[in-house]
């Protein structure tokens, strides 16, 4: 978030219209969490993952933080136990409780973290006329903090409900056939300097700031992402068992956690399962492939004789596609990605899959990170990470667009990762 | 539990009686369970320790797989996915989901724990008439392994809320008094030899048996087990930063996990306080010290000049007392050990803590295991522990007898573990 | 060692006779080590193990801390850096050398530590005549020091050339044939009370004193030990895969490990061959098994119906027996061990491998250690060991004796262990 | 290596000169390991390192394997054992002993390895002349190949030396005065379009090609690398304690490894003093700080409002100036790096530290690696870590050149790795 350089996008705004979209945000947190138990809403199933509690606490701490305690003169606390529970890693706001042990806290339960929300809401609420003036770029970052918190709540449900032996569904499976995907096709892409990264209009994390030209060689990427019919040859053409294939710490990865496909699939009687937020669904060939981690998606490309686009690449050619088309969520129920009708030129860019690039994580020139606290969301993680786009099927509608960056490890993949190919012209 | 030599002591007995006494025990883990959220009976803080809510499961379906499906012709289990969840570590009975793993279960919810145990309550209720006939002492090993559990339950609550910065309370303290503890007094134990283990009459467990003489050398025990005062001093002595009082296991325990006092204290503002079952307390310098381990109670001893008992020798002095006696669980609400009145002679063998001895946990001579899979109730762990006598203030009240062989491994100290001194004549 | 309650067995020595028994056993530690190179003396396989130099270094460091600095009026060190590298575990003695990191120390050479060898007998020797009246026993426990670091350097070389894909030899194979064992018998051992433990007179460490009386039930002993024949039937009957055989901890051992047969023992185009001092050999059917863990013994006795002995019935059929019999060593050149040519009773007692018993390794009543740092040299072990008795082909000859007792732990198999079965009578 | 494009660069060679090169390359390996014994050539002190016979033996391997078993007719193997041991990590030449087990090689002897490189080095000069036409890039491969492990020869020693007590010096001290650093001074770097990479001609590896235009931002580097000095001044001012200064993995690593200075630095008596291969020497103020991670070396730039230099920013500064300048290794001496006496611009470019940059090490556009085996000798490793330009003072003399790029993990530091700020203009 570049709060020195982006002009205020809030000062004119009509404060009912932002108390609505406040509230239509926090509203879809609670509504992802209902079908949760306290104990569901607890448990924590890795380090990586947290408790759905924790993530509904957590993204309240963020506005009663930021917000609330900076800006708004005389606000007392909820709670002063709060703080050292729900920060999540600003090293700036102090010690806090470590974030492998976040499943331990049975307690304030999930009942008094709800109302946690709601005593935080009315504060806000009620002092939003003054806070629009005040402080707008912040009350806008806690609404896309909250945005991200509500992608990770589901992948670390279904995490969660993955380890379990009785397999639970978040919600029942939604029956819609897939559109069977149109045959991978080359689009080259733009060639020499593309302008690169957000402009100073409008919300953008600081990660995607300053806009810049970059230079591109020439390319092409393919019109789609890899479907599952896809992977399934890449196994039985012994991918997995390659080592010439991968990367050395991919194949390092594959042996030492012995990897044989993608997360959360399993072979039950001959048939390719996967797990889903509606429980084990049999594999369909034809939907996009996801939860595969960079390594696997290099992997891919090497057998498939291509590459990964690189951040850029990707950003090119999706600079002008609506970022608000595709499957992304936008109230409970999705199952997995799915791809969109197929349009003339590249099919479901945002709101499928999370597309890992072929580019390390790391600052635009002349990035600045934001003064404060804040100045820790993004930048103090530039190191062993890729980075994806276009969103996924859980990442709220309105949320992503052409120049955001997500990152992760090269071997994580419980978020709704897949691919899209590159290559050289 | 020696089924084959035992003779039935239930073949006569009052099926009413015996009915109540069941629905007596199991009531008692309700109630102890009763302050339980979903969520508090879910979490497990550490491999070592089991959620609340599968004490609970686990009981039952030791009484379901080993009653009701072995004895009941024509019996159904209540959720054929049970066994696989709820199965501790028998082998016989085939895979089961990974003990590190059990705090993933959000699913199935308390409650539906809680219907599990009443069906099989009905289940074996109806049947009791005729199960008192065939099976008698599984029935009566059943009630013993609730009764375990209602222990383990307990100290691994603790533990999780131990884990909790907000320190929550089990239930309220209770403000008692402590007995200050009459001066330590060395008593002489039978010399030569004494007869050990429990004999063919009643219940034990197979690794109380068979009875057997064993020898005694000229010996002596302390009248009580060692208080926090006296605690306090081998700190002050700096007894945890001098290598030559400890085992070398122990001290390099003590190096790798930075021990500097018992479990559960702390030092605020100068102060020690220890967590309890009633939240954060002030230690009393009166009351037993509790949760050290072996490594902690054997370099104590050292400190002391003196040793720990073997078992033999604890049992010899403790043949003649009452094991109804002591602080020992009747319901909900014990935070700690504490002496009971002084007598004549020992003070509080039974119901105050469990007492570390110096014997190894191997089989008595003769030692046989009953046949099928309960017959891995003990004689599978006689390897790398020690033996502890007494009960503490977490056993429920009969439970506990003389020639109870309780067991953990030397660095473990999250059960009510405690010391008494013992010295060569 | 039992310094305060031991007569001092060499006041009235031949001070010529020490000498010389003196310069046998520290040459013999210089003929093991002489086939090494200056690269193979220093490597070190695994914590368990030390490198062969440090062997050398750190037997000599005893006899210079313990005897020449101790007793020898303005003795100066031959180094001052030597203690800090050559101590082994003696806290008393102040800070030292990682022991895991042994491996690293290239310098000082080989020949510096021969160097210091041949500085510290030299110094040592001229001194003797008064030595051998002021400090008798510390001499002789130095020479018994030294010896079971011989049989150390013999077991560390050979899990570190097993380490070596090219499978080095130490030395040349010895083709003798070896006995064929006589059928397996139950001999019935004494029964009631027998004295164990070394006596007052002559040498002995101190965790074999006091001698004390122990109480045996009827029981029997295996007139000979298990051999590699008998063990392929274990094999070949599923010992390794069936759970109930075994004890918790070794079935987690077993899968953790991935152990499906002894240590040093690999298949090749269906033939089993053992690593041996002289490199891959054959498996022996008729010779006795080794490099079996305590785990392995007693899953073996549970499947064979029977049990190990415990310590006392071991000592107490040994009591008679001549403990210089057996292939022990006496020079270079062992590969393994052999059983003695049948006798009418027990065969091969001593000197053929170490015979794991099912006794802990605990004090026996009375125990008391040393003053001063070599009080450090057993009883800080006993926890969480066993006990071993008999001495194995590695053993130095007239190094052992019945009331001997050697621990390792339970999983250790990098010894020359194997059992010998016991049952109920 | 880029074996398709590259023209062959020697295949008009004067076949005498190249066996010159060859000799010279080949002996500088000998010189440097000529003051090792057998066991120092042999440890392995971490498992990034490896053995100096290991180093001496891989890069024999190298040859015979690409060179002579693939391209002279007839050539047999020295020894077909070798290439299990001394295959690095070339999954296309088979299963290999495991990296971290290399220092458990204590055969084959030192001596017996340099009989090895002795033969490989006759039949390689024998065929020269027939080789120099049929594989000339794999004979230039396999000389950097070499130099590369006659750096990491050093650095692996120089580790191993670190780990003992005794702290032995490879080579005794020099005592050439540092020159005291010219003031940090910015030079504004080249802006827009500059050329990257190696272009067709003359030796390049196959990461630094295909050359390729890059689109530089207005920026500055520093004139000269950070000294040891003003690192103390990072130090004084808590920069190890400061986390807002860190990047969160850095910050990980800080606390895990407890992270107080530069590796091999140790504070004795209140002066630093610093590991070398002349043993332990006090610290120099004026010398170029080394053996920094590039977690440390971002820290310091954020500490000092700064940044590190991007690898085509520092390439750009680079390619006009001479790679054969500065302190590099031409012989058996250094100790560490030292600035060259200051020029007009940049001071130490080549042959100083290697200097971290900001680039993640991934491929360039139109990257391709070589068919084979040698195809693994980049490529895989384009994840997860960082660029290094410039080579060090343990770097062969005429190794280096601006388009060289090196790369290690971030967290890596035995290398002589520093660093060169750079700003945005």
């Amino acid at each position: 978030m570049s709060i020195t350089t982006a002009p205020a996008p809030l000062a004119a705004a009509d404060s009912e219209a932002l108390a609505q979209r406040y509230r239509d945000v926090r509203a879809l947190s609670l509504a992802l969490a209902a079908p949760l138990s306290d104990a569901d809403a607890t448990a924590q199933s890795m380090p990586d993952a947290s408790p759905a509690k924790w993530h509904l606490a957590h993204s309240s701490w963020f506005f009663e933080t930021f917000v609330l305690r900076d800006h708004l003169p005389g606000y007392r606390l909820v709670d002063e136990r709060w703080p050292y529970l729900f920060n999540s890693y600003y090293e700036a706001e102090g010690e806090r409780h470590a974030r492998p042990r976040r499943g331990l806290l049975t307690r304030p339960a999930l009942d008094e973290v709800l109302t946690y929300r709601a005593r935080v809401d009315e504060a806000f609420l009620s002092a939003l006329p003054m806070l629009a003036e005040t402080c707008p770029e912040l009350i806008e970052l806690g609404l896309q903090h909250e945005q991200q918190h509500q992608e990770l709540l589901l992948t670390d449900i279904k995490h969660l409900f993955s380890c379990n032996p009785l397999g639970p569904a978040l919600w029942p499976p939604v029956h819609e056939p897939q559109h069977y995907p149109t045959p991978l096709v080359w689009h080259a892409g733009p060639e020499g300097i593309v302008e690169i990264g957000a402009g100073a209009a409008g919300f953008a994390f600081d990660n995607e700031r300053p806009a810049h030209p970059a230079l591109l060689a020439p390319h092409a990427l393919a019109n789609r992402t890899i479907t599952n019919g896809e992977w399934f040859e890449f196994i039985d053409d012994n991918g997995y068992a390659t080592p010439t294939l991968w990367l050395s710490d991919g194949w390092d990865w594959v042996n030492r956690e012995s990897v044989e496909h993608p997360l959360y699939w399993r072979r039950s009687h001959h048939v390719w399962e996967q797990f889903t937020l509606a429980g084990w669904q049999p594999v369909d060939p034809a939907a996009p492939v996801t939860h595969v981690s960079f390594y696997e998606a290099d992997a891919y490309a090497a057998w498939a004789g291509a590459r990964l686009p690189t951040e850029q690449e990707w950003e090119a050619a999706a600079r002008t596609a609506d970022p608000m088309a595709g499957v992304q969520l936008d109230g409970p129920g999705p199952v997995g990605p799915r791809f969109e009708e197929a349009g003339e030129g590249f099919t479901s860019l945002f709101g499928n899959v999370w597309e890992w690039t072929g580019s390390a994580y790391r600052p635009y020139p002349g990035f600045r990170t934001a003064p404060g606290a804040v100045g820790e969301y993004n930048g103090k993680f530039m190191s062993s990470q890729f980075v994806l786009k276009g969103g996924s099927c859980a990442t709220p509608r309105g949320h992503v667009r052409a120049s955001y960056r997500n990152f992760f490890h090269p071997h994580q993949r419980w978020q709704f990762t897949g691919l899209r190919l590159a290559k050289d012209l």
